[in-house]
């Protein structure tokens, strides 16, 4: 059910400010039975003491049992159902790499492949060759493939045998099939349109393939590529629309602020390296008279959880609370502080688990919550949420949703 | 929204096992305000270890407020959508008398009613007669009318004035209007096909209700009979497909081992006469690597919550706990405990409150629940979720679940 019609009839600006902080991967899980998860192991006196004057909640990010990448994760947390809001494999990639991806590009996923002398693949990832090769066979790759017919090529490197492909010109649309055969000892398989407006880009397809085949023919491993992902640049509502909101975005990595743009928001300028937590917070104090809503990321706590890094995470988790007094500061009618998805460091992977929720606003109910952890979160007068649900409630607590029905 | 297609993305096989075991109608309520439910009653140590160690949550099987059958009940707990994947309540009866019921057949529940001389209905369940009745005027129907045109029909007797009839044969369909007027002094309707495909099944509805008139002119009370729910064996995608399973139903009554052949299942053979729990218990161990599902079912709470017998009910309570220890030497990676919907001894029926979920699985989070019961669940780290939810989770914690989206 698409509730975007309600909302646009219900809302209203008003001067007050909502803060959304997600800490990404933020959800844990304990090494051992009886063990502290993330959260819990970390010392956080600003956290604990915020929790203690807040409302908590769990947040099941997508659906239970999904564990969600990037994009389901925060499309859901903008207010975005994620199963109606779908960003592909390529254009999802282009986000990641911040690459120059405009309305009418076709962006697609490429992967490496060793192909044998009949042009059957032997190895789906090349011998995952190392990111330096990729950047090597890329610039080939852009000096042997700068056009195809009317049409601009633009490879980009992205990890291992790992590659983007963004497609520039007109006609060209995304129901395009994919040419892994998703197994080795068959050939490529042949881009195919399942629409008359992609047939152009189903051609294209096909002649790429030809294409990198023949510039990499003296390639020992990667002498080949398999297509997936065919897609446009997503053309979703934008949070002005939709919410009449004034939405920026704090953000260091290119995913974040790709996803964010997606849904109209103005994506601030950062100063500093890495997840840069200095520089996010001059960047919401140099911009707060300017917008009503605030997307804020950090980063490294899903790193860490990635990597297995138990007390890394902990370690970042500590840093944001260390940071909190100045974004507090900045006295956000709505603040709300959650996760996009766990990502325990027992899994090295985002996983399915709900993710705690903080909100501080006027007109909350007292709660026993103490901490914001998993635990202390179950005993939130938030109670069990979607990802999907925060928005309006924000709004709401931030006097932005009139009342539905007379 | 139908999630189907994403399950089906997602899946992949593992070795990992689910086991979800269902009691039957287990959620209860207090005798009196302040008294013990069943659950809470019963004995269960084995009940009681396991849930200290395990996640454990509330379930609401359809939707808050609605009392779920048995076929819609476990549909959710198999993870199909019951307001989407509905079967027809002549299927129903064909699945729940173990009647032999094809591909293609149109089944039909009847009820025996008392028609006057014109042909108007007096009584609409014929003055109630026994099961045994009901038998001798069924054999008398099977002799009278072993066919229509060209298609076999097969009588059934179910219980008191109730029967099942299928037919079988070319070009049957089951749009078919029901001819039980639902009030006395009016005639039976005449059955209407609400499709051209379904011509030739109300044609021979009609037929069928004038020819049992005349089979059964003799006798007093049971003299017509009133037909409704046409439906043929409902096709819903199988549980092989959707998530990728090996999956098996351990269950004695028919109705149960045709909703699990419904969704694909391979239904074990058990020994044993009524729950034959120790037979079950057999046939999970001697089957357990053959399959990667297994669905475990337990009637016999259910029968004594209907009789409104609380002690009966927490004495199968106490059964299933003593069985437990067995089940869980399997060491299934991942093992569900909870019920298709209550059967409150206090109402004698099926009701709508939730039921508790206790999930034993690797990556939980721990939660103060400490047994297994209504209350205690309450307290659980699963919070609230909806029947249809189960699965994905089950899923995901058996790794059989791949992130969605990048």
């Amino acid at each position: 059910m698409d509730l975007f019609p309600v909302f646009k009839e219900l809302a209203q600006k008003t001067p007050s400010k909502i803060l959304l902080i997600v800490l990404d991967g933020v959800g844990g899980l304990p090494l051992e039975p009886g063990g502290p998860t993330e959260l819990e192991a970390a010392r956080t006196p600003n956290l604990d003491r915020l929790a203690q004057e807040s409302a908590l909640g769990l947040l099941t990010p997508v659906y239970p049992g999904l564990a969600p990448g990037s994009g389901p994760g925060h499309l859901a947390l903008f207010g975005y159902d994620p199963f109606r809001y779908v960003v592909g494999r390529g254009a999802l990639s282009a986000l990641g790499l911040g690459a120059d991806f405009r309305e009418g590009d076709v962006a697609l996923r490429g992967n490496f492949a060793t192909l044998d002398a009949e042009g059957r693949v032997l190895d789906r990832r090349a011998g995952r060759p190392s990111t330096e090769e990729n950047r090597r066979v890329i610039a080939k790759l852009q000096e042997a493939i700068p056009r195809l017919e009317d049409v601009e090529v633009h490879f980009y490197t992205e990890s291992e045998h790992r590659f983007l492909v963004i497609l520039r010109g007109e006609g060209l649309a995304d129901e395009v099939t994919d040419t892994d055969p998703q197994k080795t000892g068959l050939p490529p398989l042949r881009a195919q349109a399942l629409d008359r407006a992609s047939e152009k880009t189903a051609r294209l397809v096909n002649l790429l393939s030809e294409r990198v085949r023949e510039a990499l023919k003296e390639e020992p491993r990667m002498n080949g590529a398999l297509f997936r992902g065919a897609s446009k640049r997503p053309s979703f509502p934008r949070m002005q629309e939709v919410y009449g909101l004034t939405p920026a975005a704090i953000a260091s990595y290119p995913m974040y602020k790709g996803l964010a743009a997606l849904v109209g928001m103005e994506v601030l300028p950062v100063e500093g390296e890495g997840d840069a937590l200095e520089g996010k917070l001059q960047a919401l104090e140099a911009n707060w008279d300017r917008y009503d809503f605030f997307y804020f990321h950090v980063k490294k706590t899903d790193a860490m959880g990635e990597d297995g890094n138990f007390p890394g995470k902990v370690e970042k988790i500590e840093l944001f609370d260390a940071l909190l007094p100045g974004i507090l500061a900045l006295r956000p009618e709505v603040l709300a502080i959650t996760g996009d998805h766990s990502t325990p460091s027992a899994l090295k992977a985002h996983s399915w688990h709900p993710v705690p929720l903080l909100l501080k606003a006027p007109y909350l109910r007292a709660d026993e919550a103490k901490r914001f952890t998993e635990r202390e979160a179950l005993r939130g007068s938030l109670g069990h949420l979607r990802g999907v649900e925060l928005m309006p409630l924000l709004l709401a607590h931030a006097g932005k949703l009139l009342k539905y029905g007379a």
